[in-house]
C-alpha cells in the first residue's frame, strides 16, 4: 500500500466548481447559493474552517458575480491559505460587527437562494432577518446533484480510499474478537484505517450479537463471544474523499440460520450492484436489493435505504431509496448496503461503494463477501 | 492527577433541565424550543447522536407538554440508552417518511419557537415549509442564558477540566520546542490532554513567531526556532465539560519588546479577572482588559473579544464583548483571554476560565502567567 499522493486540486479547479455551482443555481431559478462551512465549502474552495462556530463564515455564489467569502477577521489568514482562495474575494468582519449586514449586500434583496444543508439555523435566521424578502431552499433539494458526479481526479481518490478500507478489512480478520470488547475491535479498525492512509476516521461500527441488529449501533462495552455474528462498518476520509464498507463476520462456526440470512444479504447486495447502470432511477437500486430480501421472507427486517452517495463526505446525495427518481449518471458514487436485522438476535450488512460507469457499475471495494470466520 | 469520576447526571437531572427550558421559553413568549443534536441536546437529555446528519433528530419542548424526541428509527436504540431517555417520549420515523410531518403535530401551528443555533438549515427549512405560520429565533438569542449558569455538579466538572489543562501546560514546558514543527507540539498537547482525562480534544493551537499573530491559527508545518514567541491555546472536554487555557511561552531569552508586550497582556488579563463580580455587565470585563492594552498603545492589535462562555461546549454565551449588557450571575463560567497580535511578527495571549462567585470571580486555571522560557 504505497499509492502516490494525488496532485492537489488547484485554484482553477475550485474556480471551475464555483462557476458550475453558480450556473446550476441560475438554471434552477435561484439567485445564488449560500455555502456554509462543511463539505460544500471544502468542495468549492478547499477551505476547512478551524472550527464551525457561531461566527459566520459564508461563501456567496451567484452567476455573473465574483465569489465572495465572508469570514471572521480572526480566521481570514486561514481562509487566505485555502487552495481556492485565489479564485474568490475575502470579506472579513470583526467581532462586534453584525456579520449578516456584511453578507446582505452580496445578495439580491428578493432572491431565492440555495443554502448548505448543514448551515447553522442561527445564520439562516440572521440572513432572513436582514433580508426579509429573500427566500431559501436546502442546497441538496435545489441542486441535489451538485457534487454527485465525480470527475477522474475525484474517482482516483475514492478508489484509493476504497482500497485502504479493503486493506483494513483484510487485516482486521487477523485480530482476536472473542473475549474482547467491541470498542477494542473498533480501536483496531481506526488504527488500521489511519495506517492505510486515512486522515480522518468517521465511524467504526462493531455490532456483535444482538447489537448487530441495531444498524447504527457504533461500538460498545459488550464483550464479543464465541458464536457471535459481528457487523463491521467503517470508513473515513483519505486524501479528502470517503470510504465506507461493511462486512459481517462470525466468531467460530455459524449456524444454518446465520448462513441463510448472510446468503440472502449477499445475494441482495449483489443484485443491487448488478442493477447499477446509467439511466436507471436510484430507487431501482433499492428495489433490486429489497426484492431479494422480501422474497426470502425478511422484508420487514431490512429497515433502511439501500445506499447513499459518497465524496468529500461519507453521506450525501444521491440516495438509493424508494421514491428517488433521480437517474444514475456515469461518475456517481454511492454505497450499496442492504442488511437484515433480527431484533435481540443479530444483524447482517454487506456494503460496497459503487461508481456508475458508461455501461454499468464498478465496485470500489473488492474484498470477499462470503462470511469470514474469525477468532 | 487521580480525581474521582463525578456521579453521572440522572434522568431527574435531565427532567429538571428540560422543564426549566420549557418554562424559560414560555416566559420569553415562545411556544416552545426545538433542540437539535449538539450541545443543547447533550445538556438537556444526555443524548449524543451517533452522527449529526441529514436524518432529522429533534427534541420538542413546550410548557405543559411532555418532551418528545423525534429520531430516525435506525438510531432509536441509541437514543433510548441516553441517561435522559426516561424523562422523554421517543417518536421514531423510518427512511422514506417525511420527518417534518412527524414533528409538526408537536408544534403549535402559529407558534414562535427557539431553535438550536446549530440546527441544520435544511431542518429549519423543513419545519418552515411544513408549518408556514410558525416563526423561529435562534436559541441563544431567545434564551441566551439557558445553559450559562452552572450548578455545583457542573462546576465540579469544569474545575476538573481546568486542572487537567493546567497539568498539560506544566508538562508541555518540558518538551523540546526549537527544531520541531508546530504540529509536533500540538500532538504533544493532545496526548497530554487525553492523559489527564480529556475524552475529546477540541483545539491545540501552537502559534510560533509570526503565526502567533493570527489568533485562530491552529498549528502548521512551521519549524519552531530559537527566539520565537509561541502562543499555546488548548482545550477539549473532560467528563463532558470544557477546558480552554492559553499561555505564551518563549524559546530562549525574550527581547525587551517581547517582555513588554507580554507584560501588557498579563496585566490586561489580570485586570479583567479582577473585574469579574455578580451584577456587572459582560462588556465591563472586555473593557477592563481593553483599557490596559489601549493605554499601553496596543489597542489596534487586540482584535477579538475578551472571552466566551464554556460548559458542555468550549464556546457558548455569555460573550465578554463591548455591547453585551447581560449581567454576570454567580455560576457563570467563561474565558478571559486578551491578546496582542503584531502582524508578521508575533502574538501573545493569556487565558483562564473564570467562574463568577457570590462576591467576585474564581479562576479555574492556576498555572503561572509569567512568560515561561522553553527549549
Amino acid at each position: 500500500m504505497t499509492p502516490a499522493t494525488p496532485a492537489p486540486f488547484t485554484a482553477d479547479d475550485y474556480r471551475a466548481r464555483m462557476d458550475r455551482a453558480a450556473h446550476a443555481a441560475a438554471e434552477a431559478g435561484l439567485a445564488g447559493v449560500l455555502v456554509a462551512p462543511g463539505p460544500d465549502l471544502v468542495w468549492l474552495t478547499g477551505y476547512r474552517v478551524p472550527a464551525d462556530t457561531e461566527r459566520l463564515t459564508l461563501l456567496v455564489l451567484a452567476a455573473g458575480q465574483d465569489p465572495v467569502l465572508v469570514v471572521p477577521t480572526l480566521e481570514a489568514p486561514d481562509a487566505a491559505r485555502a487552495a481556492g482562495a485565489p479564485a474568490l474575494t475575502l470579506r472579513d468582519w470583526t467581532d462586534g460587527v453584525d456579520p449578516y449586514g456584511v453578507a446582505a449586500p452580496l445578495l439580491a434583496e428578493d432572491g431565492r437562494f440555495g443554502v448548505s444543508d448543514n448551515a447553522w439555523a442561527m445564520h439562516l435566521l440572521g440572513m432572513q432577518r436582514q433580508l426579509p424578502d429573500t427566500s431559501y431552499t436546502a442546497l441538496t433539494e435545489a441542486l441535489p446533484m451538485l457534487r454527485a458526479v465525480k470527475d477522474a481526479a475525484e474517482l482516483e481518490r475514492l478508489a484509493a480510499a476504497g482500497a485502504a478500507a479493503d486493506a483494513t478489512y483484510e487485516e482486521i480478520q487477523k485480530v482476536a474478537f472473542a473475549g474482547r470488547k467491541e470498542t477494542d475491535v473498533a480501536g483496531d479498525l481506526a488504527e488500521l484505517l489511519r495506517r492505510f492512509g486515512h486522515e480522518q476516521v468517521d465511524f467504526t461500527v462493531v455490532g456483535s450479537g444482538p447489537n448487530g441488529a441495531s444498524p447504527h449501533h457504533e461500538a460498545g462495552d459488550r464483550v464479543i463471544e464465541d458464536g457471535d455474528m459481528v457487523v463491521l462498518d467503517f470508513g473515513g476520509l483519505k486524501h479528502g474523499y470517503g470510504s465506507d464498507t461493511s462486512r459481517t463476520v462470525h466468531v467460530g462456526e455459524p449456524t444454518a440460520e446465520e448462513r441463510r440470512v448472510h446468503d440472502v444479504v449477499r445475494e441482495a447486495q449483489d443484485a443491487a450492484c448488478r442493477a447499477v447502470r446509467p439511466g436507471i432511477a436510484c430507487q431501482e437500486v433499492d428495489r433490486a436489493a429489497r426484492a431479494v430480501i422480501t422474497d426470502a421472507g425478511y422484508g420487514e427486517y431490512f429497515i433502511h435505504r439501500t445506499g447513499h452517495g459518497i465524496g468529500v463526505t461519507t453521506h450525501e446525495p444521491p440516495y438509493m431509496i424508494e421514491g428517488e427518481e433521480q437517474r444514475l449518471v456515469p461518475g456517481m458514487c454511492f454505497s450499496v448496503e442492504p442488511g437484515i436485522y433480527l431484533p435481540g438476535r443479530f444483524g447482517v450488512r454487506i456494503e460496497d461503494i459503487v461508481t456508475v460507469t458508461e455501461d454499468g457499475g464498478r465496485r470500489l471495494n473488492n474484498t470477499p463477501r462470503e462470511m469470514a470466520v474469525v477468532n
